[in-house]
């Protein structure tokens, strides 16, 4: 494409590089800040910096975090003898956002995937192991959570998950899995149906 | 949304300004930047301010330029007899892209429309008709093509246009509207396929 204008062109080329979003779109976005205010872009511009220099990574269970320790492995309100093992931030987001759980969480940074040359030791699970090895006697950890999405990659890093937690004599468990609320069986998948089946759970 | 740091919320708040992304998407390009080298989002920050703050628009045609007038209008290639009226510099570069016109431009930046409040004051016209009252003798504007969408904001804008060029004497045509090119007859809309053989073409 023949851009009107070098610096145009520059940050068509720079936004087209985050994912999902083409020169077109990325055309679009620069039109649409050279429309607005100069603050507009700025502020844009400074927070994602601020984002990018500032935020770390938690000391203990690796999600974004302000300072050493993230907001939630900080709090006194939060029990420590739960750990959930998530995929990445956003499953933290989605968890929290259920309000259904009030342990602590563990980002593992992905998952085990061979085709795209993930292994075990890019992964923050010797982290997680020491990190139970090491709870204090009296805040021992009680059980670890996996909540891994229901695919290849997914069970099999919870298979080496269950594998290297076996020796700490922890317990471990698993997200359910079946039905989703509000959908309809007709809908369901058959094997999302037939695992529903197989879990099934008695009335009290 | 609870997020993990306060610096991310910003992030995630800002990204999602942009027009079609919604918080989800913005906090996927945020992970995504948090993941990548730092360098990466100070060259993406770096290239939206520059783009903002210095490019400017070209003080005869109004495209975006890197300078007082644009690179369309600086070339000595270009054929200033003829002006393409278009909405902005999205269309410039389609046009462009096409390698067919190899004339200067008029961006009105914007569209007649009552529904948005916007009317011709508001648009680039006025100084289109002084463009053409302007031009030296020795090298008149013998013809504006008006490059507008075929919808109802677009024809009353070429309508409009038309009634101020009048005066002038200039020539004013219509970009061609039929059967897309490659486009299968069965598939055309009938507004479309009516209008083409109405304008229809004869052979030589």
């Amino acid at each position: 494409m023949n851009y009107p204008s070098k610096l145009i062109e520059d940050a068509v080329n720079e936004i087209s590089k985050l994912p999902g979003i083409g020169k077109k779109t990325a055309l679009r976005l620069a039109l649409h800040l050279l429309k607005r205010e100069e603050e507009h872009t700025r502020s844009l511009s400074d927070a994602l910096v601020a984002m990018r220099t500032q935020t770390q990574f938690c000391r203990q269970c690796h999600n974004i975090a302000d300072e050493e320790l993230c907001n939630i492995c900080k709090s006194a309100k939060r029990d420590s003898s739960l750990v959930c093992v998530v995929v990445d931030t956003r499953d933290v987001l989605a968890i929290e956002n259920t309000s259904q759980y009030n342990g602590l969480y563990h980002v593992l940074g992905g998952i085990i995937s061979p085709l795209e040359g993930i292994g075990p030791a890019d992964l923050h699970i010797e982290s997680l192991v020491r990190r139970i090895a090491d709870a204090p006697s009296d805040e021992p950890v009680r059980e670890v959570i996996l909540a891994l999405s229901p695919t290849m990659e997914g069970d099999t890093t919870a298979f080496y998950l269950q594998k290297k937690l076996r020796p700490s004599g922890v317990k471990v468990s698993t997200i359910a899995r079946g039905v989703p609320v509000g959908g309809d069986l007709e809908y369901a998948d058959e094997v999302t149906l037939g695992r529903s089946i197989v879990s099934r759970v008695a009335y009290d």
